[in-house]
């Protein structure tokens, strides 16, 4: 089988949002850093699981021996537009022993009467472990702005405790990939539709969703203004293309892995004689 | 492309440990119920990945209706036996987002200081969900029993209260699969040496694989025992040849489809006017 098409352009420069950055100009329907089609981009997704999941496992490897790497990939979408598909088809090439999942509902009445970062604290990755947040802290700074349930002050005291919450993170040895799958509000209702066109995606509609889908310009400037206040040069966003699912799915893999290549990791080195072992249990 | 060799024998039968099982008796190098060799093996388990999916969808999808259907799958095994392979290759065909997988270690200060099933108790499945206990409350009756940690007295207390609290799971809505993966004392030998000449395997050697090897036969012992005393008609064990691991794998995903086949599972309907949905978020 030929090798399949790869990247162009890495999607780590092509989707950060730098400073300028215009979520406006951002087509969802586009494929940027990526010259194929669908075809090859399920190819490549194929292609990659096995890189993935062995840099994966050199980062579990490593969190064993010592090491303090960490990888933190953060989620955030409008309904409908792939965070359980982007887990599912990406992540699920990991081994689950070395991932931790966390998807954040509306908080419970003990995580209310704590900060907002509190109930996120507790599920950052373990050193070698891969955590994975399926919305996140910035719910806090989303939907709240959105509908008001914080005002302009209390939003301004959560960027910048995001930035320093985070910033935390990175100096204690966390790689932090903040990705927005960024759909169309045209593409949204045609998911909507589908869901509702097939009884067995109609434990997936909820009724909020299109209370929520009235706000989508709302939400839109907010996704904005956070943005502005929190990509930073250690935790950058990336906003990701995603009307087209499979380009989603490669641009967030390529990210993983990207990110993965960029922490040096080696299989830990033996601290046993390995010769002495071997005659033990050859023998044994 | 021909639809993959099947099981010609249910593993939930002739896996079963019933009444006048004999561990001695079971080879570990068999493939019971499979009349296939490792390449039909290894079709058979791509081609059911996408079944295991959508009955575990299912559940997931009953639990957020209301549903208190759980599974939980317990794992026991000789160190390399293949409880991680299992897991990825098996489990890992499952969305992640409903599986609460736990590797149960050598426990901390704190469990130590509470009953042993304190910490299990923590991490049985929510409604919905797939557990993966990978190691469990049966350390407790095996290692224990081996190295002399708890006396008899104490380890017939905890056969009873293992069997008292899996009852329970059970009547609250939880499918139970205990599977300890079976290989012979020569393939561990050669997997242990296989781990020492592949440095990028070097992590996953433990000197302690080698002093606990040493009690092998004092295993099989505790491992018949805990068969005996906790093999119930609610919560059978199933014993998984497994030097093969191809064919451990596809044993271990027919026991889940089994299991998931026996809860019924239906897509939830709709608790909406589908049809009034459809036209609001048409003109939405």
């Amino acid at each position: 089988m030929a090798d399949p098409i790869e990247f162009t352009k890495s999607p780590a420069e092509v989707l950060r949002v730098d400073p300028g950055f215009s979520l406006a100009s951002v087509d969802p329907g586009s494929t940027p850093g990526y010259p194929g089609a669908k075809a090859d981009g399920k190819a490549l997704l194929a292609a990659q699981d096995d890189r993935l999941a062995e840099l994966q496992e050199k980062l579990f490897a490593e969190g064993k021996f010592g090491s303090n790497k960490r990888l933190l990939l953060i989620l955030q979408a409008m309904d409908t537009a792939g965070k359980g598909g982007a887990v599912s088809h990406v992540v699920g090439a990991m081994d689950p022993q070395g991932v931790h999942l966390t998807a954040f509902k509306a908080p419970t009445e003990e995580e209310k009467a704590h900060d907002f970062l509190w109930r996120i604290e507790k599920q950052v990755p373990a050193a070698g472990m891969v955590g994975v947040f399926d919305r996140s802290h910035y719910e806090d700074v989303l939907i709240h702005r959105v509908h008001g349930w914080a005002d302009e002050k209390e939003l301004e005291r959560r960027y910048a405790a995001i930035n320093d919450f985070e910033s935390r993170l990175v100096a204690e040895g966390t790689t932090i990939v903040k990705v927005m799958l960024n759909i169309s509000k045209d593409e949204q209702k045609r998911r909507l539709l589908a869901r509702l066109d097939d009884p067995s995606k109609h434990w997936k509609y909820s009724q909020g969703d299109l209370v929520e889908r009235a706000f989508w310009d709302d939400y839109m400037k907010a996704y904005s203004v956070a943005f502005e206040k929190t990509s930073t040069g250690t935790a950058p966003w990336y906003v990701v293309p995603a009307n087209k699912k499979w380009y989603a799915r490669i641009a967030v893999q390529e990210l993983l892995l990207e990110a993965l290549r960029g922490m040096s990791l080696e299989w830990p080195k033996a601290d046993f004689d390995v010769a002495a072992e071997r005659a033990a249990v050859a023998k044994s």
